[in-house]
């Protein structure tokens, strides 16, 4: 269903056609699954349209994700193999980037975090990929590794057509507040609550 | 990061794998984007394990969800040629849906939505899929096209390991009851409250 209708017509000068087109900032946030869940189901979405996807997974263990991460990956290949879809890069903090000379180690999270950001910044300045996933990014910047304000400082002054949705609890007042679309996820129920634990194909 | 942790231990005389292990009916509903994406991320875990996927999309218009329904066909594909992840079926009701003889007319949607849940029905009493995402579904129910009771009471009773998303907004007070997992979205902010349209990649 169509969600929601415009309610507002601004006076920025742009044509529909211009603000039609224009690059969002998105946030999931709030206590409940669901965040990165919708932000990976979003950029299926930017896969069809043929953009280029860079996920950029803010996380430590291995086990998370690693659905999403292989089905992302099988269509990276696909693009690469018939030209459907667009291209992915998929990136992970837990083992240390990827692009980074050296293995990270247990203590140096924040450092870690910190080159993760840096080579988004880069990429956003170089107008790299078409959608950005920052999933679990509010945690570094909510234990203090990243300032929130060079984040939305980068962000909003970014240029071409790059959309970027940031995954995580907590999100930033100064990140909310930049966003052109925030959603948040509530708890109305969850197995755990009747003493479920997590598994295989839902959980991860 | 871990979605909370469990909060009590239930006495129901299953073993903690049994449990861990016990299918799960999802409801994603709320005012806000996120409610299907955030299942068809889910999906795309399913996919990795191996599951059977069905997908049923109770909705009119052809341009919703093709870049989620584009990934997912390939994803099918991608099985089928080299047996990696799990088989995909995506069945709509826009167009009739596939295994019905005629194709569906303007004014049958109530009878085509009654059609597409025997058919659920049927597959859930014959095991056919690990993972149903039965989207948008809560409209045929809200309209009174189908009864609630009727959905309730068979999966309550459904078999084996069959796992079902459902999504839409105003989940029936009797399918929020019977469910595991409630999941609402909540809009904080979205880009239509500042005038701006839905755009490709974003909105479908």
């Amino acid at each position: 269903m169509p969600e929601g209708r415009v309610t507002a017509v601004p006076d920025d000068g742009l044509s529909t056609r211009e603000r039609r087109n224009r690059p969002l900032l998105i946030v999931h946030t709030g206590e409940m699954k669901g965040k990165s869940t919708a932000a990976f189901g979003l950029a299926l979405r930017g896969w069809h349209q043929g953009w280029s996807i860079g996920v950029f997974q803010f996380v430590k263990s291995a086990k998370w994700k690693v659905g999403e991460e292989a089905a992302f990956r099988a269509l990276g290949r696909l693009h690469a193999q018939t030209g459907e879809g667009g291209p992915v890069e998929w990136h992970k903090m837990g083992e240390g980037w990827s692009w980074a000379r050296k293995r990270g180690t247990e203590d140096d999270h924040a450092a870690q975090a910190v080159e993760g950001w840096r080579e988004i910044r880069r990429r956003i300045e170089a107008r790299t990929h078409q959608l950005y996933v920052l999933d679990e990014f509010t945690y570094p910047l909510k234990w203090g590794w990243i300032d929130p304000a060079e984040v939305v400082e980068a962000l909003t002054r970014r240029e071409g057509h790059q959309h970027v949705v940031i995954t995580g609890r907590d999100a930033p007042a100064a990140l909310v507040e930049a966003a052109d679309l925030v959603m948040e996820t509530t708890k109305v129920k969850h197995p755990m609550d009747a003493g479920q634990k997590g598994q295989r194909g839902i959980e991860w």
